[in-house]
Order: structure tokens, then sequence, then C-alpha cells
């Protein structure tokens, strides 16, 4: 493997991380919040360590898929470790454990949160909290590619390795201005919401950490009971966003581009719509009954469904007392996910796709025989290698489910306990059912459950394989 | 489609279900029920209709994939139909919906029952009830290809859509040689168990019930507490019958044709028993601490870990109550199932190993890009089809699972009832937790989620495709 590369990225990661954290430094200073101190640490150790360590640049750039993997899943680990460091030395989340997973939860788009309360935090906790989540929502080496040149014409192996998705492609021909295109849309699809959100009658402050829960698909909240005392108004702005930054975002880009037809004959996001549609409707009708007031409802059932599908994972109301079909269509929508090339976690609506029109050929086959049709999406014949490693990342995903249940199980909670914590770090959600729904937290849990947890969490945003890379033996043969 | 001979296998099916109908009547003759009345007269009908029916022999007996699965799926449909009528006609169960539930329970050899209790049953039904799991254990299609010698070469098809596993291979170069050995095998064993059980002093009737029991891997007992009551002897016979009942026949097959060194090198039949060790080790550890008395506590982590592998599903202790951790194990083994070529259901051992590999090979592709290595199993390449297929096998069967789910989610039910009824059923185990765990029955159930749950046992045991191809419209096109 070219380590050089790899460690040169890694430096690059640490410079972005540090002068990244100088926002909540500039947060610390307007609170006043001395807790503001370590960040400022943190953050000059990082910039100082980022830039000697990127002066050496390596003479092969080029990254291949196994340098391509290994450097993300190092990047989201050495970015995760470092970046609990302020919550941790500045004794907002005395366990390193526990900071670890919060930093882990906020990076990879969770949401789950180890805290029984939150307003009690520092202006400057809350800040890089949310913050985190937009970092970790488009992906950091996605902002470095954007960035920084780089000579070697293989970084697209980057790109692929944090893009959510079971094909990566460009819109552009180069990386680089892809990567530039997928930021501007993602900045401002934020700052049209925080404006949204400000005329709702929200502070700045809660404007832009709610703003940047939704664009990363997050999930933390400033309130202690997320989202239960906001207004209709707030509900359905964000609900919408919620929605809007689980689409795929070439369906911007081609609206950008004023390829209206292309935008909205994209298969996945229409059958993401339909799917959402569904759902909120029988949510509705099934959580109806418990409410005095349909408004209500539809609104709980909205942005509850939004909230999961989008892996956002805001709470609204306290779905864990729904009915059970409400309660399934939750876990069902949790477990499929946003589209690919979102913000969003889960499986992905388009690998389901792919796995229903293989399932549809193979039983077309029987019936005839000689008629050999490939699978399509979007009217083109989708590449065996994409249709093997989609079936190769189901497998995966259900190994590590498995395992990481197995583990979670030593805590002796309920069933429904042990499946949805898993469910709901292992997409990216946040909130599960029974003791890790809405309205609890993962505190109680044991530590060798929340680094399973950390792992999954890691596992799922990035998709697997560059965590599980890590763990082959063949990696680091010589 | 070539109907004629979709219709002359069905009228076969219905001959052979009324002559082994005739066993049940014996038996009713034997202990004077009255109830046996009902069989005598279905019977009667199966037989004529059967052999009205198959004096009319289709010109063209050519059997493709797609009659195969057809005729198949069909075939227990029938079955099932008419095997549900002496004991609705009887009144030993009045609703239609519990008797065909019951019946296709039985055949599919789940052993979910929807009685409260069997102990008031006559003999003759209880009888049936066990013999019904013997003759679906092995398949009545294949007892059919052992039976009567059909012209055509293509009857492999028929063997396929009804034998359990990836990829079906014929023992010898002959069908119905290869079905009859299989069948020789089958009631040799049968009658082993039989003869050990008894020595453990049971009478000639239980030992027959419990033994068509385990040789079919159902599950349906003769006593209210299934295997509570029953000694330690007794439970060790059984136990060891579930699993060998559950490992591939082609071991056996070997073993007869003194090749030893083949049978013990089979992969699947190695992880099975290795997977099937690991698990009972862990379940003891894990609720020792509940019992007094170590023996009794290996027992019945043996028993159960033996019958929900093989989804047999009989039960010795409640491990509804059983800590987390073994629950967990328990729903593992649940959802892995038996061997290919056993007569135990679930996803099947050489399925997972399948995926397994895939996805080591997957890894290590992005290690070495350039070594292309096909997956193994058995120390042959598999090819490309089959791997494939399992591939949509399991996409469709977790489609399957997530439809199943959300029916029966309009019960109302907790989360763990919904979710293992549908695993115990599908998988063709009997037992699941909770509200349907080992101590409990499926009779409280709407019966919306009672056809549910019938077709999926039905789907379950024939591995989706025959029965999913009914519903396929392009089957019926001219």
């Amino acid at each position: 493997m070219n380590l050089s590369v790899v460690r040169f990225i890694l430096f690059q990661v640490m410079r972005i991380e540090g002068i990244l954290m100088l926002l909540p430094c500039a947060v610390s200073l307007i609170y006043g919040d001395s807790e503001g101190l370590w960040y400022f640490i943190v953050a000059a150790f990082l910039i100082t360590a980022g830039f000697i360590g990127c002066r050496f640049r390596p003479k092969n750039q080029n990254i291949n898929v196994k340098e391509g993997y290994a450097s993300t899943g190092l990047s989201w680990i050495v970015m995760s470790l470092f970046g609990c460091l302020p919550l941790y030395l500045s004794h907002e989340i005395p366990s390193f454990t526990d900071a670890v997973f919060e930093t882990v939860s906020g990076f990879t788009t969770t949401g789950a949160s180890i805290l029984s309360e939150v307003e009690s935090l520092s202006h400057t906790a809350l800040f890089w909290r949310s913050f985190t989540h937009w970092i970790g929502g488009m992906g950091v080496l996605v902002f470095l590619l954007a960035l920084i040149p780089m000579s070697g014409g293989s970084n697209i192996n980057l790109m692929k390795a944090e893009s959510p998705g079971p094909s990566v492609g460009k819109l552009v021909p180069k990386i680089r201005s892809t990567a530039m295109i997928l930021y501007i849309i993602y900045l401002a699809m934020t700052v049209i919401e925080t404006i949204f959100l400000l005329f709702g009658g929200l502070s700045v402050f809660d404007s832009l950490c709610l703003a940047f829960g939704t664009a990363g698909t997050g999930g933390f909240a400033v309130r202690n009971d997320s989202f239960m005392s906001y207004s209709l108004y707030i509900r359905w702005v964000v609900g919408v966003f919620m929605l809007l930054f689980g689409i795929n975002f070439n369906a911007y880009y081609y609206i950008i581009m004023k390829q209206f037809k292309k935008a909205v004959s994209l298969e996945e996001v229409k059958t993401f719509l339909a799917i959402v549609a569904v759902s909120i409707a029988v949510i509705f009708a099934k959580i109806l009954p418990l409410y005095e007031n349909a408004i209500t409802a539809l609104t709980d059932a909205f942005f509850q469904a939004a909230s999961v599908v989008s892996t956002t994972g805001y709470g609204s109301a306290d779905f864990d007392a729904w009915p059970t079909t409400a309660k399934f269509v939750m876990c069902f929508l949790m477990f499929m996910g946003a589209c690919a090339g979102s913000t969003g976690g889960g499986v992905k609506v388009s690998r389901l796709m792919i796995l229903w029109k293989s399932f549809v050929r193979e039983v077309q086959s029987y019936v005839h025989p000689k008629i050999v049709k490939g699978v399509k999406m979007d009217g083109k014949i989708i590449d065996n290698d994409v249709l093997r490693s989609t079936h190769v990342f189901l497998a995966a995903y259900a190994v590590v489910f498995i395992l990481s249940m197995f583990i979670v199980s030593f805590d002796n909670l309920d069933m429904t306990t042990t499946f949805t914590s898993v469910l709901a770090t292992f997409n990216n959600i946040g909130p599960g059912l029974s003791r890790v729904g809405a309205t609890c937290n993962y505190g109680f849990l044991s530590a060798l459950s929340k680094w399973t947890l950390i792992f999954d969490m890691l596992a799922g945003r990035l998709e697997l394989f560059p965590m599980l890379l890590l763990f082959s033996p063949s990696l680091y043969k010589r």
C-alpha cells in the first residue's frame, strides 16, 4: 500500500478539522464560554500538526481503491478522536467513551446521544455537536477534494469511498469541480433553511444548529425535548428540508443546469418520494385515533416519517407509543434510508431498487428462460460489478448487524432495544424504540456496547468497506 | 405453459395423498376413533379422483423450470386443502382457517399450532398431524419421482423446485434412483429413531409420532407441554436425531457408499456442526445461572439449539425467559436453519457460506484488484448463476419477510411477537418469542395474519420461487 499518500491525506484532514474548529471558538467568544479555551488549544494543535505534516508531499500521489478505502476509514477515526477532545477535556462529557460516542454520532450524522439532557451544555458545545453533523454530512474528504488540487487522476477513489450509494459517478469530468458543485448546493440549501427558520422566530443560534442537523441529516437537537416544543411551522420547514437533503443531489445539479426533465425522471427520487408518501398515509391513518386534531397528527406523521427516512432522527412525538403498524413502517423507513448521493444514511433506496429488479428478473427468467434482460436503472443497464457489489454489500450489512446485536445482547436488554439500538446507529438515524426510543438516550449502555455502536456508526456512514478493510489481514502484508 | 402436465402431476399428488391417508384410517380402527370416518371419506375421494385423473397421460411430459415451479407450488396448495378436510369435517378443528393453518404447518414441517392443547385430540388426528411432517419433510414430489416412472428427462426440475438448497444435484445419474435413495435413507433413520424411543419407554404411538416430527424437522408434539415432561434420555435421543435430520443427506449417501472421506469433508456439514457447537456453548454459559443442575442446563441448551437450528421446534424449556444473548443466539439459529439437502428449513447454511465467501472475495478484490478468484465450495468454483440466484433468494426473502411483518403488524401485537411470528413460520420452525413463544400458540391471531403466515410457511418450505411464481402475471399470458 502507498502509505505516504495515506499519511498525507490524514494530515490534510487534521488541518481542515483544525480550521473548522475555529468556528466553535468564535461562538465561545460571542457567548463568553470558558469551555472555548479547549477548542482553541485543540484547533491550534491540529492546524500546526496538519501544516507541518502536509509539507511533505508524497512523490507518488496515486490513490487506488485500497488507499481510497484505507485513508477514508482512518480519516474518520482520526477526525473523531480529535473532535471529541474539547468535549472531554472541558469535562462537559466527562467519560472518554461517551465523548467519542457523541462525536462519532455527530460526524456520522447519527444523532444518537449519551446525554440525558442538552440544555445545560455550553453554547460552544451545542454548536460543535451540530456543526459536526454538517461536516460529516457531505463528507470531509469531499470537502478536501473541493479545496485542494491533487495531482494523480485517481482521487475518484477517495470520493467513492466516502460518498454513499451503490455507484458513485462524477457530475462533471473533473473530480474537483464535482466536489465543489456538491458543496455549493449543500451550503446554499443550508443557508435557505436557516433563513426559513429565522422567519419562524428562532434565534440565529438555534436556526443555525437546526439547519446543520437537517443538512447533514444528523439529528442532534438544542432542546431537551428535541422538536416537541417547536411550532407547526418550524416542524413543516424542517420536515420538508429533511426530505430535500435525503434526495440524490444529482437532481439539484440537473435543476441548476436547467435539465428539468432529467431531474424529474430520476427513478430513485421518484421511488423515494412515492414510498415516503405511502408511509405517511399509513402512519397517519394508524395514529389518527390517538390525536384530538388531524392537523397535528398529519404533522407528526409527516415530520417523523421524514425524520427517520432521511435518517435525521429529530423527534416531534414519542413514536414508541404508536400502534405496531406505524412503528413497523418507521422501522422499515429506518432500514431503507435515503437516496444514494444524498447526505442520508441507511441501505439506500437505489440498493433496494436494484435488489427488487434483480428479483423480478429472476422470476421472469423462470417463465421465459430464453430472454436474458439486464437490470436497468434510469434506462441504462446496470453493470454486473455494481450488481454483485450491491448484493455483497447487503450480505456484509447483515453480518455486521448480526455480530453487533450479539455483542449488545450481553447487556441483557429487551429484544426491541437490542435490535433498534443497532438499527438506529448502524443506519445513522439516532433514536430507536423501547429503551433507546425518542425520549431516551444511549448513556446507560455498557462501554462494550458503546464501542460496538461507535464502530457501527462509522461503518454505516462509510458504507462498510472502508471500515471492514481495516480488519483485513491482507492489507498489512508487504 | 404445459398445463396438461401440471394437471397430471396434481392428480398424481392427490392419489398419493389419498393412499397415505389410509394410515391414519388404520390408526382410527386400532383406537376406535369415530373421527376416522372422515379420513376414510376424504381418502376414498382422493384415490378415486386421482386414479381417474391419472388415466389421461399428457403426450408432452416435458417439465421446464416454469412447469416445475408451478406444479410444485400448486401441489402443495392442493395437498394442504385436502389434507385439512378430515380435521375440519370431524370438528376437531372447527374453523376452516385454523384447519388449513394446522395442516400447512404440518406439511411444511413448521409445527406452529393454533391449538392451545393437543391431548384432547383423537389419536387419529394426532397421528395425522405428525405424519404430515413426515410426508412434507422429504417432499411429496420427491416421493412421486421415487415411485412413478415418468418419461421425459426433465423431471429434475420438479426435484429442484421441491428440494431445499441453493443448488440441487443428483446423487446418481437417474432422478428416480436419487429420489429412491433419499427416501430409503429417510425411512431407515426414522425407523432407527423410533427404536431408540421405544427403548426409552415410550409407547409405539408416541415413538412413531415423535419420530415423524423429528424426521421431517416438524415439531408437532403429542403432549401439551411439548418435551418438558420427557426424560433426559428421550431429550438426548431426539436432540441428536434433530441434528442428524438437519444435515445434508449427501453425507449419508457417501457413508453408505463407504466414501467416508467425502462425507466428513463436506464444508457445509462441518460449518453447521461448528456453529451449533459454539451456539450451545454460549447458550449453556448464559443459562447456567438459571439452573440448579449443570446437566439439565446442558440438556436444555443442546435440545433447544438442535430444535431451532434444525427448524423442528420441539420445546423442552421456555426459552422466552432466557437472557437476551441466549435468545438472540436462538433467533440467529432460527434464521440460519439447517443444511441444504436436509429436511430442515431456514435460509440454509450453504447460502450463508456463499454470502460470506462472496463478501470475503469482495474485500480481497479491493486489496488485490488484479486477483480474480472464484467463490469455492467443497473445492469447486461455484457457478455464477448459483451465486446470482443465491443473492436474489435473499433479496426475495427480505421482501416477503417485510411484507408479512407489515400485514401481521395490523394485529397490533408487540414488535417481538410480530417479528418472531413471521420468522418462526417463514423458516418453518414453529415457536417464536413473546406471545408466540414456546408455551403459547398461534390461535389468537386474526384470520388475515393466519393466512399471511400460511403463505409464509409454504413459501419458506418451497424456498420462495414456486409460490412467488404463482403471482407472476407473465405465467398466465398465452
